[in-house]
């Protein structure tokens, strides 16, 4: 019962897939056919999501797996700017996670395909030793609207929306098996079902507000070296400025003090929160406080015309930043993330 | 020396990915930028290579590897006539494989990518326990002349370009041993470093000849049956006009004549192959004749108005044709191919 034809036919009834606008054919041929209008530029990217590299199976639920998965993809979308529309899913299994794990999985990522407005235009399954999944995600934006990594300029404001560390203190929580106490439910969410910020995201492109912008996927100090290098310019993060989470009592109580990160560490190397980073020309900041959800950036920081990162204490004492967040093949590397 | 940002920038020397023309933003940042005419339609395909699934590492060379990931993703595209322009890449390695073996491997893909004259627009990588490759691609034809499966009508007559069989022939080599033997390198081709046939795709769908088309990856017998599934349709196969390998006494003799499949066998179901498998309406068979490579296409059939796949011998004996072709997660799976 488990035949490829019979895999399609089960993801095709559980994720969005119909045809319609510009998606002319979608899935059950061999390519899916997108008519665009030629009067918005078309983003793309992929992102891998695999077994004991970025989740674990036994850990996990998977319909977390799933919802994860297309919201990490769609994150690189909303960081340029662009609106999410259409996804292409590669899907790697063992023949024993084909069954209710695979139901599972599909009603995840089907429900994070609503929530994005996504549909499936395609996709490929194949068996495979562990789950493997590869998701290409196509966006739209305003024509030449898109915001690049590159564009920063020295004197730039730097903002972040949302607090930062959520995603590693839920990481911390699973790992540390307490992901089952339903008291911990709320704290769970960012690692298990994050929120991207699509709307600021095309509002700052729509509006030509940010200079550059990159989402935060590999943590803070590691995605503003990227744009930073992009750019050709330097930075100062002013620490205390810098959103962060808060770690309950209850949390530390039951993890141990000593095994967890600090809130400013979680702040700026955790990693997986998918918020926005995004850098403002000051002659652009009132406009700025029309953008939705505006209340939840903050300035965090300053393009400068060095190429250090530095870290700035309230009482002007400068450190550097070094990357220290997430990197798959670097020393920093921390399993199941 | 192997952080992310080294691999990408290995992958970036090594795979033509230079931005102009649709390509506005390349690799090295969130997502690539697309700037489509709006003259034409844009086709989307993914497609999975994965290690003990489709290749091994210990026997198939890493440049075939990378060369045929490539390759295969592509013929999706050329099967339904587009011209492929744009690759994605999501490429998982274990650490152990990102030195000599990966140098060679995106030596095979940026040869693969010269010629189909594609460049790579973006991508992932991440660690893996297993190789682990998945390709998108993106290809163009013109406005509302892709062909799609489900075109074929009664009375079309069916075509395949080349002689199948001849990437079963290869694999069969590469399985017993005699991949290394100098003389039957040519024979290995087919496996190895298969060839598609874009501009022969191209131009069905330019003169709208081509009532439906498909590639034959899966085998004839299984891909036939999406084809037929997918247009409504039965077929009439005539046995003795399907072209197929030519297997040469000193491979038997190597092999041994017990653990071969027969030339018709693998032209059925031996899949891989790469080709095309098309319609075409008997008004337009004149016109056929100006394809490119007509010479190397065959009229090895015809639709029918039922649901059978009947293969008809030169007697006029007609036996049911089951698809037999690979299926990853099917009873015919193969290991490695």
């Amino acid at each position: 019962m488990n035949s490829e034809a019979q895999l399609i036919e089960r993801i095709a009834r559980a994720i969005p897939s119909q045809q319609g606008g510009e998606l002319r054919l979608g899935i059950g041929d061999d390519a899916a056919i997108v008519a665009p209008t030629g009067k918005t530029d078309w983003l793309l990217s992929c992102d891998a999501f695999v077994e004991t590299v970025h989740f674990l199976s036994e850990t996990h639920p998977a319909d977390s797996v799933g919802y994860k998965a297309l919201v990490r993809a769609a994150s690189d979308l909303a960081a340029k700017g662009a609106t999410p529309r259409l996804f292409l899913l590669t899907l790697a299994l063992p023949p024993s996670r084909t069954g209710a794990w695979l139901d599972s999985f599909l009603k995840g990522m089907g429900r994070a395909a609503q929530v994005l407005g996504m549909r499936l235009a395609g996709g490929d399954t194949t068996a495979c030793p562990i789950v493997s999944i590869s998701i290409t995600v196509a966006g739209e934006a305003p024509r030449g609207h898109a915001i690049r990594r590159s564009g920063a300029r020295a004197g730039d404001i730097i903002y972040v929306s949302g607090r930062l560390g959520r995603a590693q203190l839920g990481l911390e929580l699973v790992l540390g098996g307490s992901h089952r106490i339903p008291a911990f439910r709320k704290l769970l969410q960012p690692h298990l079902y994050p929120h991207i910020r699509i709307e600021l995201g095309a509002w700052l492109a729509r509006h030509r507000v940010a200079s550059a912008m990159t989402d935060i996927s590999d943590g803070l100090s590691t995605d503003l070296g990227h744009l930073c290098t992009s750019s050709g310019v330097g930075a100062r993060l002013w620490t205390d400025h810098v959103p962060r989470v808060e770690i309950p009592a209850r949390v530390t109580a039951k993890l141990g003090r000593t095994r967890l990160d600090g809130p400013l560490e979680m702040a700026l190397h955790g990693g997986e929160d998918y918020e926005l980073l995004f850098s403002v020309s000051p002659r652009k900041a009132t406009l700025l406080r029309q953008a939705p959800e505006f209340a939840e950036a903050a300035a965090i920081g300053e393009i400068t015309r060095g190429k250090q990162i530095l870290l700035v204490e309230s009482n002007g004492r400068a450190t550097q930043l070094k990357p220290r967040g997430w990197d798959p093949f670097g020393r920093h590397s921390r399993r199941s993330r």
